[in-house]
């Protein structure tokens, strides 16, 4: 069901070409390029975490091959937001040419900064804000302020002659932040009459009915919870999320608790989010890890990471007892978190283990401790109806949040011709205020692993798929060059298959008479060898285990 | 994090001895054994579906190791309901001792006679039913009527001199089921007068507050969407849900459709519970697979498996257009089933490519096409005050669902020390009124893969982790045996790593120089010197690409 590919035409002059590089058909991974006039605008610059067909794998970045000779053309990449999904892939991209400018709001950038540091790239940053212009020939951007579930987001209004795009990033309308920062509607509606001709929405929660809750229901939640709480308190969320943390200070303070940071990503971005004003930390309420032991259990909570149950987080190690913390009787843990698909199992695993250890544990299932950051289905209808955008292409999300999204678009009047389903590696152009696909770029995964990028193809990941559900078979054969005849084994060795090799000891002399057959018959070759020796013993595995291991033979000549 | 393993003492006359090897800690492969006098009735005997930590395994069985050398005392094996969780194990059982009886309900025994056959086990059956009672030295039973999300469960009360006991197997309590074959309160109304000593209760949903909504609910809905459908109808449900396939059947009749079984289990079970009665066909709706093309669209309903995204079955081959049946633009399929957690991701990869064909797509998430087969808390509440059990063991969950009933019977008046939080291996003894855990087995899982039952390890699980997630390199070389010199090699070939084996020219030397000097210090021994070869490359491997893949040396002389 892959989609054909074929070249877009040259651009054509007084057009604007998109090429979203990522985000379509996946959540993750965002990126979308603009080219107006030879020159190049980014947004948003991505990484996809892998899912459980993709083993090994660390991180997933957005195929940069239509720039990579194009580099030179790139005016500068503008960031929404700063979450992995929109941030991650920048210190590869710059890897590519470091003095590629950035540009984004002050926490955006502060920890983009912060990332690209890891990766020992000075970036070149722009600092942005709301309601500002930045003029980056031949783009002429304008910011609009868009709450979402980390401070700072921005929408990215794009003019060039080609016509007025609006770019949402990820965002939802809660109408009572905790910051006061709304999504500025009287700035879409300004857009609206000036006329948008091309608007990317965020279509995460496109299929969700009614209205994403406010962050601020959450906060009497854990208020509640902390006060009821005879022992310690922990409370796992997202590293980056500002807010939630925020209300974790603010509900520790009132009941006369202390708060340590636990985690190191937890640490740092909440540093970032204090010295630049977004967390307001209450007087005297954190305290340092290493001196949070001296403080009686009534009187702490912990923050820390680990939400989505990864193994080696604070949260699973306490679970496992393996870390200096361990939660008993008394204690209460919340999850102030989602539940990202698949990571359900690792998640329940921690819950109980905590459960079982005596720990009471509050998590979205239980109690409202989380909220969506994405616009749902009724939040994006105020949208629609506020901007009357002539084309829309539906950005961020699985195919069928896209439709989704798409579907709104319909319902309040756009035209079905004028709503773009599109995937990563679409070319769209927008010419006299028509937004049309002209071609489609074969882009593919780029895995990180290790220190590689780009190294492991999906061929390797078939590869480990084989390996992991069945183990692996290895024969060794030392065959004399000459003769043919077999020098030394053959020898077997197997992992993951069976308890030990003497299982294999049946269809050794079966593998030597196969070779000793093909030698007869003349074949010296040890690729040909190896195949027989493959054949010989795969057939066997089959019929008297019922398995499918990886076979790797191999006949060497001495 | 592991229970502390002690053994029982022998079991005291006038005692009954309880012992769960499956089922508590975990969703799957129930068995509890009931001993008294020397003799030993079991109930349940299922399996467990393995989770991604447990890759290539087919099922996961109840360790029988405390019944090997019990055999002859086993009278017999009491089914409650015939889902894979409660009889999957049998054929395993019974291949250690053909001739026990089993004990069930005609469904029940009808399901596992045919899993039985395709085992090639002909097993000894008592169809028993609701309100009977069966004598099985020295224990007494009687079958009492439960509601499932499968016709013809039963709980059973299980009589001994040390007192009575009631274990419900799966139940909930719908008060408008289908079949009107309601959870007989009356019958447990009369056990609780008569004094219940310990009750064994379905824990799965004692976390989901309120009650489960009534099967009678998803119909309408169903019709309704079959009714505004212009094309195909595909609905994928649990292939044992009679009373699913029920409402599908009556809807397509109503809507004048006919309907095709997809799917070997589907066909199968449906033609069982057609036979006996359960499954009432209307006349001329069901039609053969083979003939339903023949059939204009808008008339044509397919019931198929497959509904958990599983990558062989019929669905997702349907998504991936690897089937006849090619779903499109106009077309409807309704997942009319839970979502298992661990399989989100692979439903949504066969709800989104089902989407992107242009089907619409119907499932739990955006539409009321699935109720739980399990009694909500609300529901328990009922339960506890009707039977006023004087002890309590939750069965049948993870931890956390254990924990939450045995909350619930706390709250209704069951002091905290007669509420017993056991787990697969307790030893739980019964008498004068007073269950206590006596001891604790040391019980493991049972790993089935391909035609192999208990010969995959946890060690071996663990490799092929390891495997999963880092493939492997593997170093040949080939020595003399009187000089330790190097003849052939090293080779080197490496599985999920990275494109091509040339990566590792680099490291061939120092594997060359380590092994010249362990030679020239005198190291003959091969499997020293294999792993001076893994100490050398794995080094190398963890410095220059940071990862940890399996090293599997081996050292050969020739």
């Amino acid at each position: 069901m892959s989609t054909p590919v074929y070249d877009p035409p040259a651009l054509e002059k007084g057009a604007l070409r998109v090429t979203p590089l990522g985000g379509l058909g996946e959540v993750g991974r965002n990126m979308t390029t603009y080219e107006f006039d030879g020159k190049i605008l980014i947004v948003d610059c991505g990484v996809l975490f892998p899912e459980e067909h993709q083993p090994g794998v660390d991180l997933i970045l957005p195929d940069f091959e239509p720039l990579k000779n194009r580099l030179d053309d790139i005016v500068g990449v503008v960031l929404t937001h700063g979450h992995e999904d929109h941030i991650g892939a920048v210190p590869y991209l710059l890897k590519l040419r470091q003095d590629i400018p950035l540009i984004g709001s002050a926490l955006t950038l502060a920890l983009v900064e912060a990332k690209l540091k890891e990766h020992r790239i000075k970036p070149v940053l722009t600092v942005v804000k709301e309601e500002e212009e930045w003029d980056i020939e031949p783009f002429v951007l304008e910011f609009v302020a868009v709450n979402h579930s980390i401070p700072d987001a921005l929408a990215i209004a794009i003019r060039t002659p080609a016509g007025l795009v609006l770019h949402t990033g990820d965002f939802k309308m809660d109408q009572l932040p905790l910051d006061g920062r709304i999504t500025d509607l009287r700035a879409f509606a300004r857009l609206g009459e000036e006329g948008v001709d091309l608007f990317l929405p965020d279509s995460t929660n496109a299929d969700v009915p009614g209205f994403t809750p406010t962050e601020r229901a959450i906060g009497p939640v854990i208020d509640q919870v902390i006060s009821k709480t005879p022992g310690r308190v922990i409370v796992a969320s997202f590293s980056s999320h500002v807010h939630r943390v925020q209300q974790v200070l603010d509900a520790a303070a009132a009941n006369g608790r202390r708060v340590a940071l636990l985690g190191r990503s937890m640490v740092r971005n909440m540093t970032i989010a204090a010295d630049l004003g977004y967390l307001k930390v209450p007087d005297n309420v954190l305290v340092d890890y290493k001196k949070a032991k001296d403080i009686p259990d009534d009187q702490i909570v912990y923050m820390s990471t680990g939400s989505q149950g990864e193994p080696m987080a604070v949260l699973s190690r306490m679970a496992n007892l393996d870390h200096a913390i361990e939660p008993g009787a008394g204690d209460t843990v919340i999850l102030a978190s989602s539940q990202i698909p698949g990571n359900e199992n690792a998640i329940y695993r921690v819950i109980d283990g905590l459960t079982k250890l005596g720990a009471n544990v509050v998590h979205k299932s239980n109690a409202k401790v989380h909220v969506s950051g994405h616009a749902a289905a009724g939040e994006l209808l105020y949208c629609y109806n506020i901007l009357k955008p002539k084309n829309v292409l539906p950005v961020h999300g699985e195919y069928r949040h896209l439709m989704a999204n798409a579907k709104l678009a319909q319902d309040t009047g756009v035209a079905e011709e004028r709503t773009i389903l599109g995937e990563n590696g679409s070319v769209i152009d927008l010419k006299d205020g028509i937004a049309r696909v002209v071609g489609q770029l074969d882009l593919g995964f780029v895995y990180v692993d290790g220190s590689t990028v780009g190294e492991i193809t999906d061929a390797d990941l078939k590869d480990r798929r084989t390996l992991g559900e069945e183990g692996f078979v290895s024969v060794i054969v030392v065959v004399d060059a000459a003769t043919g005849r077999i020098i030394t084994g053959p020898e077997i060795h197997a992992r993951g298959i069976a308890e030990d090799d003497s299982v294999f000891e049946a269809v050794k002399p079966k593998i030597a008479k196969a070779l000793e057959e093909a030698a007869a018959s003349g074949v010296r070759d040890t690729h040909a060898l190896s195949q027989t020796v493959r054949r010989t013993i795969g057939r066997w595995v089959n019929q008297s285990l019922r398995r499918r291991p990886m076979i790797v033979p191999l006949v060497i000549e001495a």
